[in-house]
């Protein structure tokens, strides 16, 4: 299994990243097999969605209804409604398991690999990505 | 690595396919290893459920619920509410993994692996299996 | 691969069981590869969160309140507001991969590998631990 962590640069607001472009140089080399995109943290999340045309901040705006920034979560450290934060990974999972074939990706047309992480207090992450693969 | 990619009718309204019997021909001769089975759609995930007694609607309805066909999207292609479907993705995944046994699924008694599909637009669906073994 | 289902008391209120040093035994003396948990029952999920510091009790206090225990569910089996259980795995999957690394989980200092158990009427569940790996 081949396997390397990347540091993502997500700033200081709810943002999604598309991690895309490190993916597919992560496999561009190699054959076919399984990538597993990996988050080592408690509050970030991954997604595939289609980038640029609304979707990535319709998102956005959806967990933010979801986990509101207000004071019902226990989990009380960090900025106002961190907690939410907290419960964010058990809907939207921080691992993701894609299909390459040839050193390619197999996303549809309109299909992006993002990092979601509404962490305002946390402005670089890490992501892991590790290919297990037949040949 | 295996891989195979199905054509999925999946009609003009939300819908949930059960796609259990195609995985379990797709691994039926193989032996032990995951199976990963991958949506190439921006607007459909998969969902490990019961079928034939009413969670199969009861999640259509949830996800109704969820993401409301109105206005409140920025993403404004497609049908009236078609950017929910685009934010569908982000809480059900169009990547599962289940792993396999000597050609047979580790689904439990009431699982099933079922295709969700709230795009209205697209009547047809590609699903693609792939198995990475030991064996 | 290596395979295994180990039996998990989960008693009879919803709860959140930390699997993460069962998962780290079963990896313990393997190399480098994926490890697969899943959950053979239509009820249940897995999560990575933080546990213990209040994050397992708001993530199952927000399925409550996503999952309301009233009659809108048409599977009508089992508890009141139980159909709610068997939508809960469409968002909070039963299927879950984690990089292992020189037989350690590359699991996030606050992650745990958490089952989410929402259906009072099961106080026993299964998890299957399976490792594909490249040595």
């Amino acid at each position: 299994m081949l396997t390397k962590v990347v540091s993502i640069p997500t700033g200081n607001l709810p943002t999604a990243v598309d991690l895309t472009s490190e993916a597919l140089s992560f496999v561009s080399e190699l054959g076919d097999g399984l990538l597993s995109v990996f988050v080592p943290h408690a509050t970030a999340g991954l997604a595939v969605i289609e980038t640029g045309a609304g979707s990535d901040n319709d998102l956005l705006a959806h967990l933010e209804t979801l986990f509101p920034r207000d004071d019902r979560w226990s989990h009380r450290h960090g900025a106002p409604g961190h907690g939410g934060d907290h419960v964010l990974p058990g809907l939207v999972s921080p691992s993701l398991t894609v299909p390459v074939i040839g050193g390619h990706l197999t996303l549809g047309t309109w299909q992006s690999i993002v990092l979601i992480d509404t962490n305002v207090d946390n402005p670089i992450r890490q992501v892991r990505f590790s290919f297990l693969g037949s040949n």
